[in-house]
């Protein structure tokens, strides 16, 4: 009897779900004659550029987009967590030690949320942060190459779903999603309750270069830590985190996990743990990880596992961890611009809980607890509460802010994006999303200073929305014009893997710096060959090395022989270009890995193992100029006993 | 003296890009008081459909991009020659069959062509085939489901870049680009000229199911074959392929390879040679090559490698291959809708060549031949000239047809679109294009029946066209509407990978046949479970087969113990839900593979090795309800050498 009515439950939540699937049009009935108004702002005519970009987290594509707004054209996939085939990432030599994990070559990743970083608060448009929720990573973003600079584990993690930058760009700040035993142990499921933890990771950034390190581990109760800000302005210094499953249940969740009235919300003061474990507190534990580097100047990654970590338990730093209690399942957890402003998101709660952080402040002074979990003090519900949204809609999920001292929140049920007032937390202006919307984003919504122009809905259900492309549609986003007293839809566009946040920023803090070409002279790689003099061709063993360039429209050298079944080719390319967007691709007939495709001034490398006795072509595969479709040559393959001699060439010289 | 000469010229063609290449800027000053206008008419309103489905070639990412049109959206990327992380394409068990080829698995392709299957010279909408340019492969992607059907290895051929499907779908042909010994050899690449061999393959396509065997592969001189069109309504029956390298040279091809004044495009009449080897005709070859299927019903792919193939020597059936000579290293070779015109494009000749079918049958009719090419009749040029397009601009590369009797070609060099009239050969109209044009499309421009509204240019260099995105910039596109007089350029959209041909299609011809669910009663995979009451979980030595369904918001079994260290651990999960567009995700941490992403009513499975013991988690990686984030579960490893028993549960039970 208790199954059925907690099956109940959940089907109503299902029975919410259908109806708001169902294909409400009130967006065409208000289209009529403002179509063409609405399309003008949304066209990027042929040649001009995009006000902001969008970064867009892949979610299971494990990768980046990078969107132009108010457009919705996809400008680049940057290669994260995952192998990509296209660009040759976790694929060549040079980016295969990106992928390593203490768990060996993980091929995929899952990149939840995204972050730009920040300097006093505001977007300062260096880095993009993102991290790993299957296999606990972060990850930098270099934002004048575009590329991954850096990934580093997280152990002592499971799920990794909670992340955070403070405002200075000091943590990232990751969370276990799915508690586990801290340190890891062969030990019963069922015996999960009191005994899995939930650890929160502080990840030093290097102010100058962006380089990741783990400083310290706040082990938590095994609670599933959700979504994470940071504190800002007032707040800094602190972070909010939601946690769900304070059930402690290991087993179908969905119910088992809806049972409590009140979940929580973490305030932690991490400059204060910060300063205790710079004095010298913590425990160090055992722990092995993997911290991958790539270097823009020798264009190849690193691999670097790591041992040991520094851990502490909140107990140990009075003052510093408290949880408030917050109805029911929080998802989202968002700081207001002021700081003084966190928004809870219930996901189950029929209201939307704001707290105060004065207000906190006051709590803890007064130490106006309501009892504690696991040691951690409760602050008093009602007295840390600076307000409710009443009747807000169903299911919310995430809020952002448009500095105008209005808050936007996503509702998944309800299938809707409501605006309400941070004065009086009154509700505005609604708007139909298709469908079931998630996460929501405002350039700079997650700043002292967003940029309230665009808000755009990234939705978990895309069915009619395009035309069809079998059972598998990809997901949706939609732009909504923010800049009056109501918002507008003005755009669908479909997104790639899952976006499960998003962070834009004014195109014109990012483009000044966008690197055009590698230097040539600058090129560090340990195989690079810089002008067509140095080519050669050298055998170890059964190791063949071979130093080429490339340049419009040939290789050097372009005909090989020597080389036998049974050997291992290593083919070092260096594209010898120095003009932007003259890429050249490297393809080898056979070939157990995927292409290079070399940018102007860096070099890659390619193994291949010749299999077949023969001669075989290799060809560049990136359109370069008019004669790109003659730039090919042959390698001869001769039998692992032949004695043919090692040779090169380039029209026979 | 000869060498900077030669060098010369190439640098010549080097100015024209480069001077097309500095951002003229007309299109911004006619621009103007239009804007509005243009923009309306690329704007799909929010839960409107576009009218044209596009399929792009992703050049080198290896899979194919569908687009809508004219919102120039991304729908969808489907994976053909490349892993897919973000699908689990090429990782899980049911797909790595599909990359399995002679050489092993390869997990990168060069995706070049694509092509809309037709009935009587019109689209049909059934399938899109596509070729591979690395490891000569084609494939069928299926149009009901929008997945890779089939895949099939081109053996005794290198480079596959000459592609055609003729009018009713009977053949595909696929042509060496890349010259080769045939069958393979140990030999010297300085040996190249009249040794190598440049051969022609036709697959078979089975007229219900699609369906694709060799038949035959005709040995043709070691020539690279280049681009391919087949002959329609008159000329059905012939196809027709441009060769560049006639020089047969070997190295240096951007000097070597430009020096004959003409190169061939071949003449071949593939229903006489056909029928010559249904007759008994041709010689078996040695040869091995996969041929990989997926079966939408087992949700699984499977390869069988072959052996043998039959080819047919040009001179053994005489009257059904010719060359026709054309200026000078030709690209393009298209065919009108009537099937009288071929078009010849040579890349680096002031003019474009156009033949006609009419004077070609009556020139083979009165042997009036200038010479031979290896024992190929060469038909004479002056006699089989429908005309010449005068001044046409630089680089000619592709042509494709509005079906009202103009043609539209595209030039690099001089970077444009120009449209000229099949009935006087006059340039009507010409627009520049940003930058650097490669193919062109026209939705069924390669058909009897072209539906003559928009045309896309795929441009080859972007530069200054979008935000930028570091050295590495998307290839773009631009849509032009073509109904009027004057080509009008509407929109530039960014592109995945280097789209080299895309071929466009009425959306009412394919959105009626779109699966919108896998039956879970028509479900075949070995491994299924089709509800909660047959999920276990079995062990057979060191392997363990984990039968697991999904449904929101539950895996089932969610616990499970008994696993140890060193186990290899088949999960196989089944999508219970039969509702649209309720696909479920899973992950398992430290996989060494990438997540499932399974549709609704499919079965897919992933392999985990547990390298740690502890608790991990598993969970969905797809947003599937308000409770997506609590699909999660639990499995125990142990040390290898544990007792502790294999056991499964959800909820106790």
């Amino acid at each position: 009897m208790k199954n059925i009515l907690k099956i109940a439950a959940v089907g109503l939540l299902g029975f919410f779900m259908q109806s708001c699937n169902n294909g409400d049009s009130n967006d065409k009935r208000s289209r009529g004659a403002m179509a063409s108004n609405v399309a003008e702002r949304v066209y990027v005519a042929p040649g001009d550029h995009d006000e902001f970009y969008g970064f867009f987290s892949g979610g299971f594509s494990g990768q980046m987009s990078v969107y132009g707004l108010p457009s919705g054209r996809l400008l680049k996939v940057i290669p994260v967590f995952s192998q990509d085939a296209e660009k040759g990432y976790g694929y060549n030599e040079g980016t295969i030690p990106m992928l390593n994990t203490s768990y060996g070559f993980v091929p995929w990743g899952d990149l939840h949320h995204v972050d730009i970083s920040q300097t006093n608060g505001e977007l300062d448009g260096r880095w993009v942060f993102t991290h790993e929720n299957n296999t606990p990573r972060v990850a930098r973003i270099d934002l004048n190459t575009f590329e991954t600079g850096e990934i580093l584990e997280i152990p002592n993690s499971a799920g990794n779903h909670s992340f955070a930058i403070t405002e200075n760009t000091e943590y990232l700040i990751a969370g276990t999603r799915f508690a586990i035993p801290s340190p890891q142990r062969d030990m019963s499921i069922d015996e999960m309750k009191g005994n899995f933890k939930g650890p929160l990771t502080f990840v030093k950034v290097d102010q100058e270069t962006g380089g990741m390190e783990i400083d310290f581990q706040v082990i938590m109760p095994g609670f599933n830590f959700d979504l994470a800000h940071p504190g800002r302005g007032k707040s800094h210094g602190w972070m909010f985190a939601t946690t769900y499953n304070s059930e402690e249940a290991s087993t179908l969740l969905e119910v088992n996990a809806s049972q409590n009235d009140k979940d929580f919300i973490v305030a932690l003061n991490w400059q204060k743990i910060a300063e205790y474990v710079a004095n010298g507190g913590g425990t160090k534990m055992d722990a092995e990880y993997a911290h991958n580097k790539f270097d823009h100047e020798t264009h190849t990654a690193t691999t670097e596992m790591k041992k040991g970590i520094m851990t502490v338990d909140p107990k140990d730093v009075p003052g510093a961890v408290f949880f408030m209690p917050i109805p029911k399942s929080p998802h989202g957890c968002d700081v207001d611009p002021t700081g003084e402003y966190i928004v809870g998101s219930g996901k189950l709660a029929a209201e939307l809980t704001v707290f105060s952080f004065d207000k906190i402040t006051q709590a803890i002074e007064n130490e106006d607890y309501d009892g504690d979990a696991y040691n951690i003090p409760i602050l008093n519900y009602d007295n840390i509460l600076a307000g409710i949204v009443r009747e807000p809609g169903l299911g919310p999920l995430h809020t952002e802010f448009d500095g105008k001292g209005n808050a936007y929140t996503t509702f998944f049920i309800s299938s809707e994006v409501v605006k309400w007032s941070l004065s009086d937390f009154q509700v505005i202006d609604r708007k139909p999303t298709y469908y079931s919307v998630g996460h929501l984003m405002i350039p700079g919504g997650n700043s002292q200073k967003p940029f309230g122009k665009y808000l755009v809905a990234m939705n978990k259900i895309t069915k009619d929305r395009y035309l069809p492309t079998g059972p598998e549609m990809n997901h949706s986003a939609q732009l909504y014009d923010i800049s009056g007293d109501k918002m507008e839809l003005l755009l669908d566009f479909p997104t790639i893997g899952e976006p499960h946040y998003a962070a834009g920023i004014p195109a014109d803090l990012v483009k000044q710096n966008s690197k055009k070409i590698y230097r040539l002279d600058e090129n560090k790689h340990k195989y690079k060959v810089t002008n067509e003099s140095e080519t050669r061709v050298e055998r170890n063993g059964n190791e063949v090395h071979v130093y080429m360039t490339m340049v419009r429209s040939h290789f050097a050298p372009d005909n090989i022989e020597g080389i036998k079944v049974g050997d291992k080719v290593f083919f070092h390319v260096t594209n010898l270009e120095q003009d932007f967007d003259v890429p050249h691709g490297f393809a080898m007939i056979g070939a157990n890995t995927a292409e290079l495709l070399v940018m102007p001034g860096a070099t890659k490398t390619m193994v291949w193992e010749p299999k077949k006795v023969g001669v075989w072509p290799l060809y560049c595969t990136d359109f370069c100029s008019a004669l790109h479709q003659e730039m090919q040559g042959y390698v001869r393959v001769s039998p692992a006993n032949s004695n043919v001699e090692l040779s090169w060439s380039l029209d026979g010289e």
